[in-house]
């Protein structure tokens, strides 16, 4: 392990950071909260030194990454990015308690959007925008933003560290030079998300609720600027929400290829065929699950939209409390929480991409059974997928239920009910936001206990890494020489 | 797919079970249960007559079995045995309902345990004999003692058949002969149930009621005798129960190496080692958890080993209302009760065999990212598994999921709540018996409708039969010509 490389890694996020806080301590003084303008101030100087004594320390360092440094880079600086982008909220005390200031911002980050905070609206303005702007960097990813704007110079950027950042199974690049790949990402992001913020002002949105509404849905985070979420928004505002939620869970290569003229590629691809199907499913099996609750039909097609493209783009967004709907519905909510957003996308869960391999995976063990002697490939849009993806997969799958499981366990430690723990882990685990029950869409996690909320923390981190770049930090070999 | 062949197969199958039906056809004679007992003449009439028809329809078909007819004919035996031992319960209108008694005839040959029958102790003695003997059946397989007691002649019984019935993600010939494996199984199975008969009538238990109780332990099955199953049995019973459910969930083959004098290679057993390793921290836990809840440390470390024994050999009993005990209790038992017996025993659940493979490949595939270069292999017991068995396993955990979202979506139609269906269906696909909160110890399936209790019952042999044969009985390329 080459720590010099790794500090000199870490010193550069922290300063984008430092850079980012800027903004958010801008609109403080703008609407004259003084307290949070200092407490981004003093965050801003914490921050930039440490970054320069990391800076001055690893001067020098080789700048070539190896698969195992690249890994455990990635894990600790987004554990990193989150201690400090917890230090806006400490200094203010508008989150008193370090663990729960951590927790927030790890939960922002990772574009889970579970909150501690029970009344969003007392919080002030920088703060919101912080809580929302970490939801649209954690979206398309810190590292992918440094290759794309600074070109990872000296950072010895290699695909390792795209790889490790961003979601599914297999990730491509759009475009055979990895910076011009990260560059492309995050224009599209960019241009989404003010279409997006568009789209709310035209629906009489005030213009500082509209950033922070695009950058949480962009960010498929959820954290929201009102304490009953999406309920008290227009019809208008809500359907919008539920369209870019789900465009946002989309994997962006169908935008690139969009833009290159190429529709045919995008209407056949597998995955979005298969994420489309599964959203129309879910929408008509919900809207005759809950028709009897709301007034009109219109009523119960947009609440069942709204719900489904929150869950599977894994925002966490709700338009209504729908912790109170019939257990059926309930059942399909957590089915879709599990099966998440497209792979490349900014929405967590297993992906969609993922689920396609394994059921195919399992198709072709079912086949080789049946006939032992014929040799069967699992194809994806019509490629051959390798051996070695698909055995990542599986195992994938296999660390995603025993994290599941043991995250379970722990967090029962402090005694709430079965369906509370459960879908706790699964709503951090997917980078939803709500759960059921005791931390359903009307209520917060802030009855947790400190243990609980580091292990939940965990589970979002590996949630949104997609748990090797977080297991590697716990593994022995990582640290021996 | 060759009819006639699978169709002789079934009638093998339906003579044995008629023959079966005769000693409980007895004890309903000796306990002056005439109902019952014409009842059972009915099914005994019934099933020999189906047996006899397809015997003479399927004359001169070919005798060897290839996998694929092997995988259906598991599958479909299985469901034809279970609609022709829930006659007896039909026709004596002891369960009168046909799904209810096909539920429960389902729940007593996969050795789950669960029970739509409220009122056990209201049952006549031929009902639960037979309850209790399909448990025992069903705990090593009705083809293996097909294999072990006819010698299979004739009937092209191949290794395919045992594969398909007998637990675990590699099962193993003790002997190179498979009929003499099959027979040495079934002697140490017997001989077992008579040691913990003689166990239990020492503790001054009935003979009747210890021939049921010692016949649900071995088969680990948890059809109960009483109404509230052993909570007011004598410490001593419950005791001796504990131990007996642990040893039939050990894989036979480690008895089978102790009767060769092998010590040391039992006693390195991988499988074994975990297994113990992971009942005796689960007791430690619960003991501490569940402390406060009892009055004395014996009676709370009485309790604690009971649950993990009945939850981890996927047996049922209870000797408590665990459904009462604190989150994490009922967090550790969730646990346990996925994890399951060892392979190769009479238990359910993922078998500690698959759970150790899938450790370990998750392991291999963390130092292969970390070490590209290096070539991995994943050892058991000092051998090198095979990757067919590594990618089997990992395909075994794909459907598990798979199908655990599914039955559960389709369970919760029902409008329980998310904590009953939930462990409704880990119960029924663990084999276990019963769940929490509706379907918790003190309670029945009996509130399921009709359509639930047929996928309970589908989750159930799922559970029994390790998927596979099931599963291709709805796999398209299974029935194309």
């Amino acid at each position: 392990m080459n720590y010099k490389m790794m500090g000199r890694f870490i010193s550069q996020i922290l300063i984008i950071e430092a850079l980012f806080m800027i903004p958010a301590g801008i609109i403080s003084l703008c609407y004259g909260e003084y307290t949070a303008m200092w407490s981004f101030g003093a965050a801003i100087a914490v921050t930039g030194l440490v970054s320069l004594v990391l800076y001055l320390l690893c001067k020098g360092a080789p700048s070539a990454f190896y698969a195992k440094e690249g890994l455990v880079c990635v894990g600790i600086s987004w554990i990193v990015l989150s201690l400090f982008g917890a230090l806006p909220f400490w200094f203010s005390r508008e989150i008193p308690n370090f663990i729960d200031a951590f927790f927030e911002t790890v939960s922002g980050f990772t574009t889970t959007g579970s909150s501690v905070v029970a009344n969003v609206e007392g919080l002030s303005h920088g703060i919101i925008y912080w809580r929302s702007f970490s939801n649209w960097l954690g979206g398309m990813g810190v590292l992918v933003f440094l290759l794309a704007f600074t070109g990872g110079k000296g950072s010895g950027f290699t695909m390792h560290l795209l790889r490790a950042e961003s979601p599914g199974p297999n990730v491509g690049k759009l475009v055979p030079k990895m910076r011009t790949t990260a560059t492309l990402l995050y224009v599209i992001y960019i241009v989404m998300t003010i279409i997006n913020f568009l789209f709310l002002t035209a629906g009489r949105m005030p213009v500082f609720e509209a950033v922070c509404t695009a950058m949480s849905t962009a960010g498929t985070g959820g954290f929201g600027i009102k304490n009953d979420s999406f309920a008290s928004f227009s019809p208008y505002i809500q359907n919008v929400t539920t369209v870019f939620m789900i465009l946002f869970a989309v994997n962006f290569s169908c935008y690139y290829l969009l833009l290159l003229g190429q529709f045919k590629a995008v209407f056949k691809d597998e995955e979005l065929r298969t994420f489309v199907g599964i959203i129309l499913g879910a929408i008509v099996l919900l809207t005759l699950n809950i028709r009897p609750l709301y007034g009109t039909l219109e009523e119960s097609i947009r609440h069942a939209a709204f719900q489904v493209g929150t869950l599977i783009s894994s925002t966490g967004f709700a338009s209504t409390d729908f912790d109170l709907w019939p257990s059926f519905s309930k059942a399909i909510l957590m089915c879709i929480m599990v099966v998440g957003a497209c792979a490349g996308s900014t929405g967590g869960g297993l992906k969609v991409a993922r689920l396609l391999l394994l059921f195919k995976s399992l198709r072709r063990n079912i086949r080789k059974t049946l006939n032992p002697k014929k040799v069967q490939v699992v194809r994806n849009n019509d490629a051959v997928v390798s051996e070695q993806v698909l055995e990542n997969t599986n195992a994938y799958l296999a660390a995603y239920v025993l994290i599941l499981f043991i995250s379970f366990a722990l967090v029962s430690l402090d005694g709430f009910s079965v369906e509370t723990n459960f879908s706790a882990v699964l709503s951090c685990f997917n980078n939803m936001g709500p759960g059921f029950a005791a931390v359903g869409p009307t209520c917060n996690f802030s009855g947790y206990s400190a243990f609980s909320k580091i292990i939940l923390s965990l589970d979002m981190l590996l949630g949104r890494l997609e748990i090797f770049p977080i297991l590697v930090l716990f593994s022995r070999s990582t640290w021996k020489r």
